[in-house]
């Protein structure tokens, strides 16, 4: 299909599209004459990906250049697989003085032991961690942290469907897009579901 | 205190206190003659709430003026102020045709049945969350929504925490603060353990 044809397939802008290559989050057409180029299913399905993680995953551009690009590496093993498609997602960081990190790494650790988790310092799901727990401390709402178990027995719970759903995808490309799709979206979902939730629990513990 | 030293205490540079106070992010200070202001602790919490909201909540500065309107709105029950605090925050969107949203709204109404929840369609909350299904099914990840309720009954462990919590803040103005940096740091909150239990889940499952 021409431009204008993935354009219509995707809803996406032709001058959307044509940023989004400048920012080489999008491949290039297959050339059919010097300033004319052929596009197929392949285009449509990123450029619908971009979207997704622009306007629902909330990711700027350049993260989500990181996302694709850890969607196209190729990899070995699937815990490889799920590793590297973590990586390549940003991490919220906070800037912490010494002491406050090292408090926050006490309070997960402690946590990770209850649960039987490995802590890895220095990863940056860790570190981001460590910067949540500061700026609640920060801002003097440190009451969430002793909701810390409950938050991370819901966590694994889901992260357990997650990991055994992505598995079956199969191709390691499927995987890949799987993991990132899913944890991105994922996130996103999971709020949503939360803040419809928080409704409902305060309408029974509340209205009258 | 002089304005270098709320930029001390705070950690906020100067210029970048200036430009919060422009865009209403934080309240004047008290004036003492025509060109000195003083800040008090007051200043120091909103200035630290506005970086956290910023940086880990990952809101646009026009977002975290919404939210500290909800904070500093007067409100009733409790059940209101929640819905207040709620409803300040923003949330995910994306387009959608008539049919996918329909298509989402089924999904929705079904598991809301499931859990005995109560959806308003229209609301923020629910579109946002039609929008993330629609965003899963645009770009060929509708397996995700196998889980969908056991999301929903994580969410559910979770809200049911943050609610009891925040309600026992007491005063008014404190439970709407702590709504919100609870909705909004709760997430990523969640977001870190929940990549953090990816690690756990894959090691467990994959590792050799």
């Amino acid at each position: 299909m021409r431009m204008a044809e993935l354009s219509r397939e995707s809803g996406v802008p032709v001058a959307t599209i044509k940023y989004y290559q400048r920012e080489g989050l999008l491949p290039p057409g297959e050339l059919t004459s010097p300033n004319q180029a052929r596009y197929g299913a392949a285009h449509v399905r990123r450029l619908k990906l971009v979207r997704a993680l622009l306007e629902i995953g909330g990711l700027s551009i350049a993260a989500v250049g990181e996302v694709l690009a850890a969607i196209d590496e190729p990899a070995t093993s699937t815990h490889d697989i799920l590793g590297l498609a973590q990586h390549g997602l940003p991490a919220a960081t906070q800037e912490v003085t010494d002491e406050e990190r090292a408090w926050a790494m006490g309070r997960i650790e402690a946590m990770a032991g209850r649960r039987g988790w490995e802590v890895h310092a220095g990863s940056p799901v860790v570190e981001s961690l460590a910067g949540v727990l500061c700026a609640l401390r920060q801002v003097g709402h440190e009451w969430v942290l002793d909701e810390l178990d409950t938050y991370a027995a819901a966590a694994d719970t889901v992260a357990e469907a997650d990991v055994t759903a992505v598995a079956k995808l199969g191709a390691t490309e499927a995987v890949v897009e799987g993991a990132v799709v899913g944890t991105v979206l994922g996130d996103a979902l999971l709020a949503a579901l939360r803040r419809m939730a928080h409704a409902q629990v305060s309408r029974r513990q509340f209205s009258v």
